[in-house]
């Protein structure tokens, strides 16, 4: 497939969604551009009307490619696959296919979407709190799934989808202080997947806009 | 591809995610099996021990297929639709394929989570307005996403899992007493698809557990 122009990724260095991006990104072993979407600054960049017209949810990620402008990270990634060489990023086999999206999709519907910036920005005080008990009761499923379906990675032992969206909600509970300890399985795969090269290259910490006191 | 055993789908008449799979076997042509689980009565029948094996987010749906159990509408769905022959629920265009994709997540991660029965729990008193603010979010950004992909349906003029998702989550817009008006696309949309045979059969009004009351 003719690909012209590079990607042009809009994320935002600790936003989980725009991690989940970028390890698909570098595991494909696709350059591309990254334009910053500063959540927080001037009231919140990915809520002005420029950016509306790149993702109308006002959320990041959104990625320019082959001339049309998608957002949904699992969407994105599944584009980057079907249209892009290089290592698969869901198996061959329908079933096991199927187990990573139910992975992908626990993690992307039933966890992050509860714990991300608006709603609690809407949330308000008891936001830690909030975050936390959604987080646990997603690790209490999620952790008697991986031990049934996992390998060296969450699903067998190929890197799949599964594990792009597994390190990034980690990621995001140890920001929340959730006791990741308590999940052997998912402790144990994260802690393969994050010494990966195109997991530690598409961190938070070592983004163009990862602000100087969090660069790693 | 032998399928002796009929599929078995674990679900409830109003659950938006059950409706879903409910309509892909409906429009697939496939028969299953209904197991109702009571999302109310008894406390909620998905929080038993025994409803935790099959889905351990103890949510709705759970589907027992080809020897798995799978949980998650949109990986049941596109599981059906890659090992199943009949209408393709997913258009063969890797563009069409990646928007087909991202107006699914758009409800499944972006609106429905937000606004299902645990968290309305959770909410409290001040529910109805939660759930209203969240649907009205994410119409917002589905009017104008679907006025540059709709034809006839979500994308294009082939019904696709997105219009499988569009409906339920009007529905539910419409339970939460949400102006649909003021999203003429989706609006214009959901009126061709409840008039399908397969968005009919497969209503919350017409399920073996729809209380007598509900029926339509």
């Amino acid at each position: 497939m003719a690909t012209e122009t590079k990607p042009v990724l809009h994320g935002y260095f600790r936003s989980s969604c725009s991690w989940r991006v970028r390890i698909a990104f570098a595991l494909k072993g696709i350059e591309y551009d990254q334009v910053a979407v500063n959540l927080i600054k001037d009231g919140g960049q990915q809520l002005t009307e420029q950016y509306k017209t790149l993702n109308p949810m006002q959320q990041v990620p959104a990625v320019e490619i082959d001339g049309i402008t998608l957002s949904q990270s699992l969407a994105v990634i599944q584009y980057i696959d079907e249209t892009r060489p290089g290592p698969r990023l869901l198996p061959a086999d329908p079933k096991a296919r199927a187990q990573v999206r139910m992975i992908s999709d626990l993690i992307a519907s039933g966890i992050q979407p509860l714990q991300n910036l608006a709603v609690l920005q809407k949330i308000g005080a008891e936001k830690l709190l909030w975050a936390q008990h959604f987080i646990n009761r997603g690790f209490q499923a999620l952790e008697p799934i991986l031990k049934q379906t996992a390998g060296k990675y969450c699903v067998g032992n190929e890197i799949s989808m599964a594990d792009i969206c597994l390190a990034p909600q980690v990621y995001n509970a140890e920001r929340f202080k959730v006791d990741v300890g308590q999940y052997p399985t998912i402790k144990r795969l994260n802690e393969t997947l994050v010494e990966i090269e195109a997991f530690k290259l598409s961190h938070p910490s070592h983004q163009p806009d990862t602000p100087t006191d969090l660069q790693a």
